[in-house]
């Protein structure tokens, strides 16, 4: 329910190994330039269905636009639009390529309206500029005042890192949450408690050991406002490893298995399908065509790098073996 | 008061870079192996100060052994080496080749009792193996224990981060304290709040901006018990830019420029002076010849690289430039 495929060579590198697993997938509009109109959403959406290949018949792009106080006349005309899932709000500069974001929500107040009657769902990077421990805590104010002032709006806090977030979800009806297999697994300690690692540095970063505990009981429980997005964000090897790393963690090829071993092993395999997709078809409506994948307890080898057309990833497990496997 | 000259190459690269501006360093033991034996110490400070070169004269290399229980009498032997400065203690694995450290503080009492009959003192890096922001924090009841067991026992608390370890100074008339530059200027936004910055990554890591602000104000208004200690900690640059990158900050080429501005800016220059060494030599009796760097603000480019010997590692303020100069 989150997922960014990037452009051009990456995307062609990075779609066929989400579309090859996964029935659909909420596309992010962060590309330079954003996704902000009907016409490039359009093009990225066929770009994307190019990458996919063979899959692309069994593959469905949620494409969202990008959020820049769009008019309830836009907001009509995408509604229209079987294509369009979603508006994505960054505040500005709050991750990549975000710098058009939205500075000041008084303004954005009609946008919120006309969504909240059309029925469009908000999907929001909830961070402050503060200190990045308590971005996503000094977001959570903001989130309550959207919750309140459009009680109708779907608001959903993308990649959720921590505890106080969560509570949100039992407090506002209309208020739900994605969260990525990373901030099921991490904290800061393995981004930055022993080595450096670059390739587990994401935002919002992963936080403490308490707040991926309660992240964590949280998804095995089947918490029924709570779905797996992936925020699989792949950046270039080289933008990875040097001296001013991009933010981001590339999980699409390994979220499936690791999200089972991780549910196996404490015992919450049925509550995975839900996690996964179920509860998003239920909460947004979803219509896209069912999927089925296999899923075995037997190890599968991650490649240390996906190469093609020119680009190199490192994908999270990189040159581990995982536990369980995709089958069929 | 906390130099790292490492050995080899990277020791005849990195000590004249401190042995040109400083009259004296504090040198740490982490080497593979450690320094734990006088033998390997001298051999050691014949390597510093053949590497030091023209200015071995006027440089004093402060020895020390890494702590690993070390009996009455070895203790005895150190003090009567006029090299010997003092003993390093590092918690098993709390950062670079500490592996050898203290596990069990209950067997270290008897060395603790010698170090407070012979007055020798005890560095120590303060981290517990907790959350990485809680490591200094945790680490604090070990400090208060030892203060009030060895009431006589110089204790320097390194390379402290944190305004808890700060009020620690007002509490026990025999703990102090090393502060470094990066420590005086940077949070953990700095380092990961942005983009993913290794060459600011160090160890214990930074913190909180309220934890920086004590710091600053404590060094600023001259405190007579903290002292600047730089904790340069050079890595190969290929060990820095990539993916399990090493801890540590090279800055003992821009500290004191870098000092002198940050000192400027907040009109105590009038304190520099007892910070950067003054404090040190009225703590420990220190009998380090003077020497006399003259200070200018005028503008000082930093290389983007240090090389030599083979080595290539990349400054604090790489390719920046400084707003203060060593002119003599």
């Amino acid at each position: 329910m989150h997922l960014h495929l990037r452009d051009g060579d990456m995307c062609r590198l990075t779609t066929p190994l989400s579309a090859e697993y996964f029935s659909g997938a909420v596309i992010m509009p962060n590309l330079v330039p954003p996704v902000t109109e009907f016409d490039s959403m359009d093009a990225y959406r066929t770009r994307i269905l190019e990458a996919a290949g063979a899959h692309a018949e069994s593959f469905t792009p949620l494409m969202t636009l990008f959020f820049k106080n769009q008019t309830r006349a836009t907001l009509e005309a995408a509604r229209a639009r079987e294509s369009f899932f979603a508006l994505k709000l960054y505040p500005a500069g709050a991750t990549t390529n975000s710098d058009g974001g939205v500075t000041d929500f008084g303004e954005a107040e009609a946008t919120f309206r006309a969504m909240e009657d059309l029925g469009i769902p908000l999907l929001v990077h909830g961070e402050s500029h503060g200190f990045v421990m308590d971005r996503e805590a000094e977001f959570l104010p903001t989130y309550r005042r959207l919750a309140q002032t459009f009680p109708r709006l779907k608001i959903c806090m993308e990649h959720i890192t921590t505890a106080a977030a969560l509570s949100l979800l039992d407090e506002f009806e209309n208020v739900f949450a994605t969260v990525t297999l990373q901030h099921l697994l991490i904290t800061l300690d393995d981004v930055a408690g022993g080595m450096l690692r670059p390739h587990l540095f994401c935002k919002p970063i992963a936080k403490r050991p308490e707040d991926r505990s309660a992240l964590l009981a949280a998804a095995l429980s089947g918490h029924p406002k709570l779905m797996f997005g992936s925020d699989s964000a792949p950046h270039p090897r080289h933008k990875k490893e040097c001296c001013g790393c991009a933010a981001g963690v590339f999980t699409a090829p390994v979220a499936l298995p690791a999200l089972a071993d991780l549910f196996a092993k404490n015992n919450a395999l049925d509550k995975l399908q839900d996690f996964v997709g179920g509860n998003a078809r239920r909460i947004y409506g979803l219509k896209t065509a069912p999927k089925k994948v296999v899923l075995e307890d037997k190890p599968c080898p991650v490649p240390a790098v996906y190469e093609g057309y020119g680009e190199h990833v490192v994908p999270m497990f990189a040159g581990e073996n995982l536990a369980w496997s995709v089958v069929a």
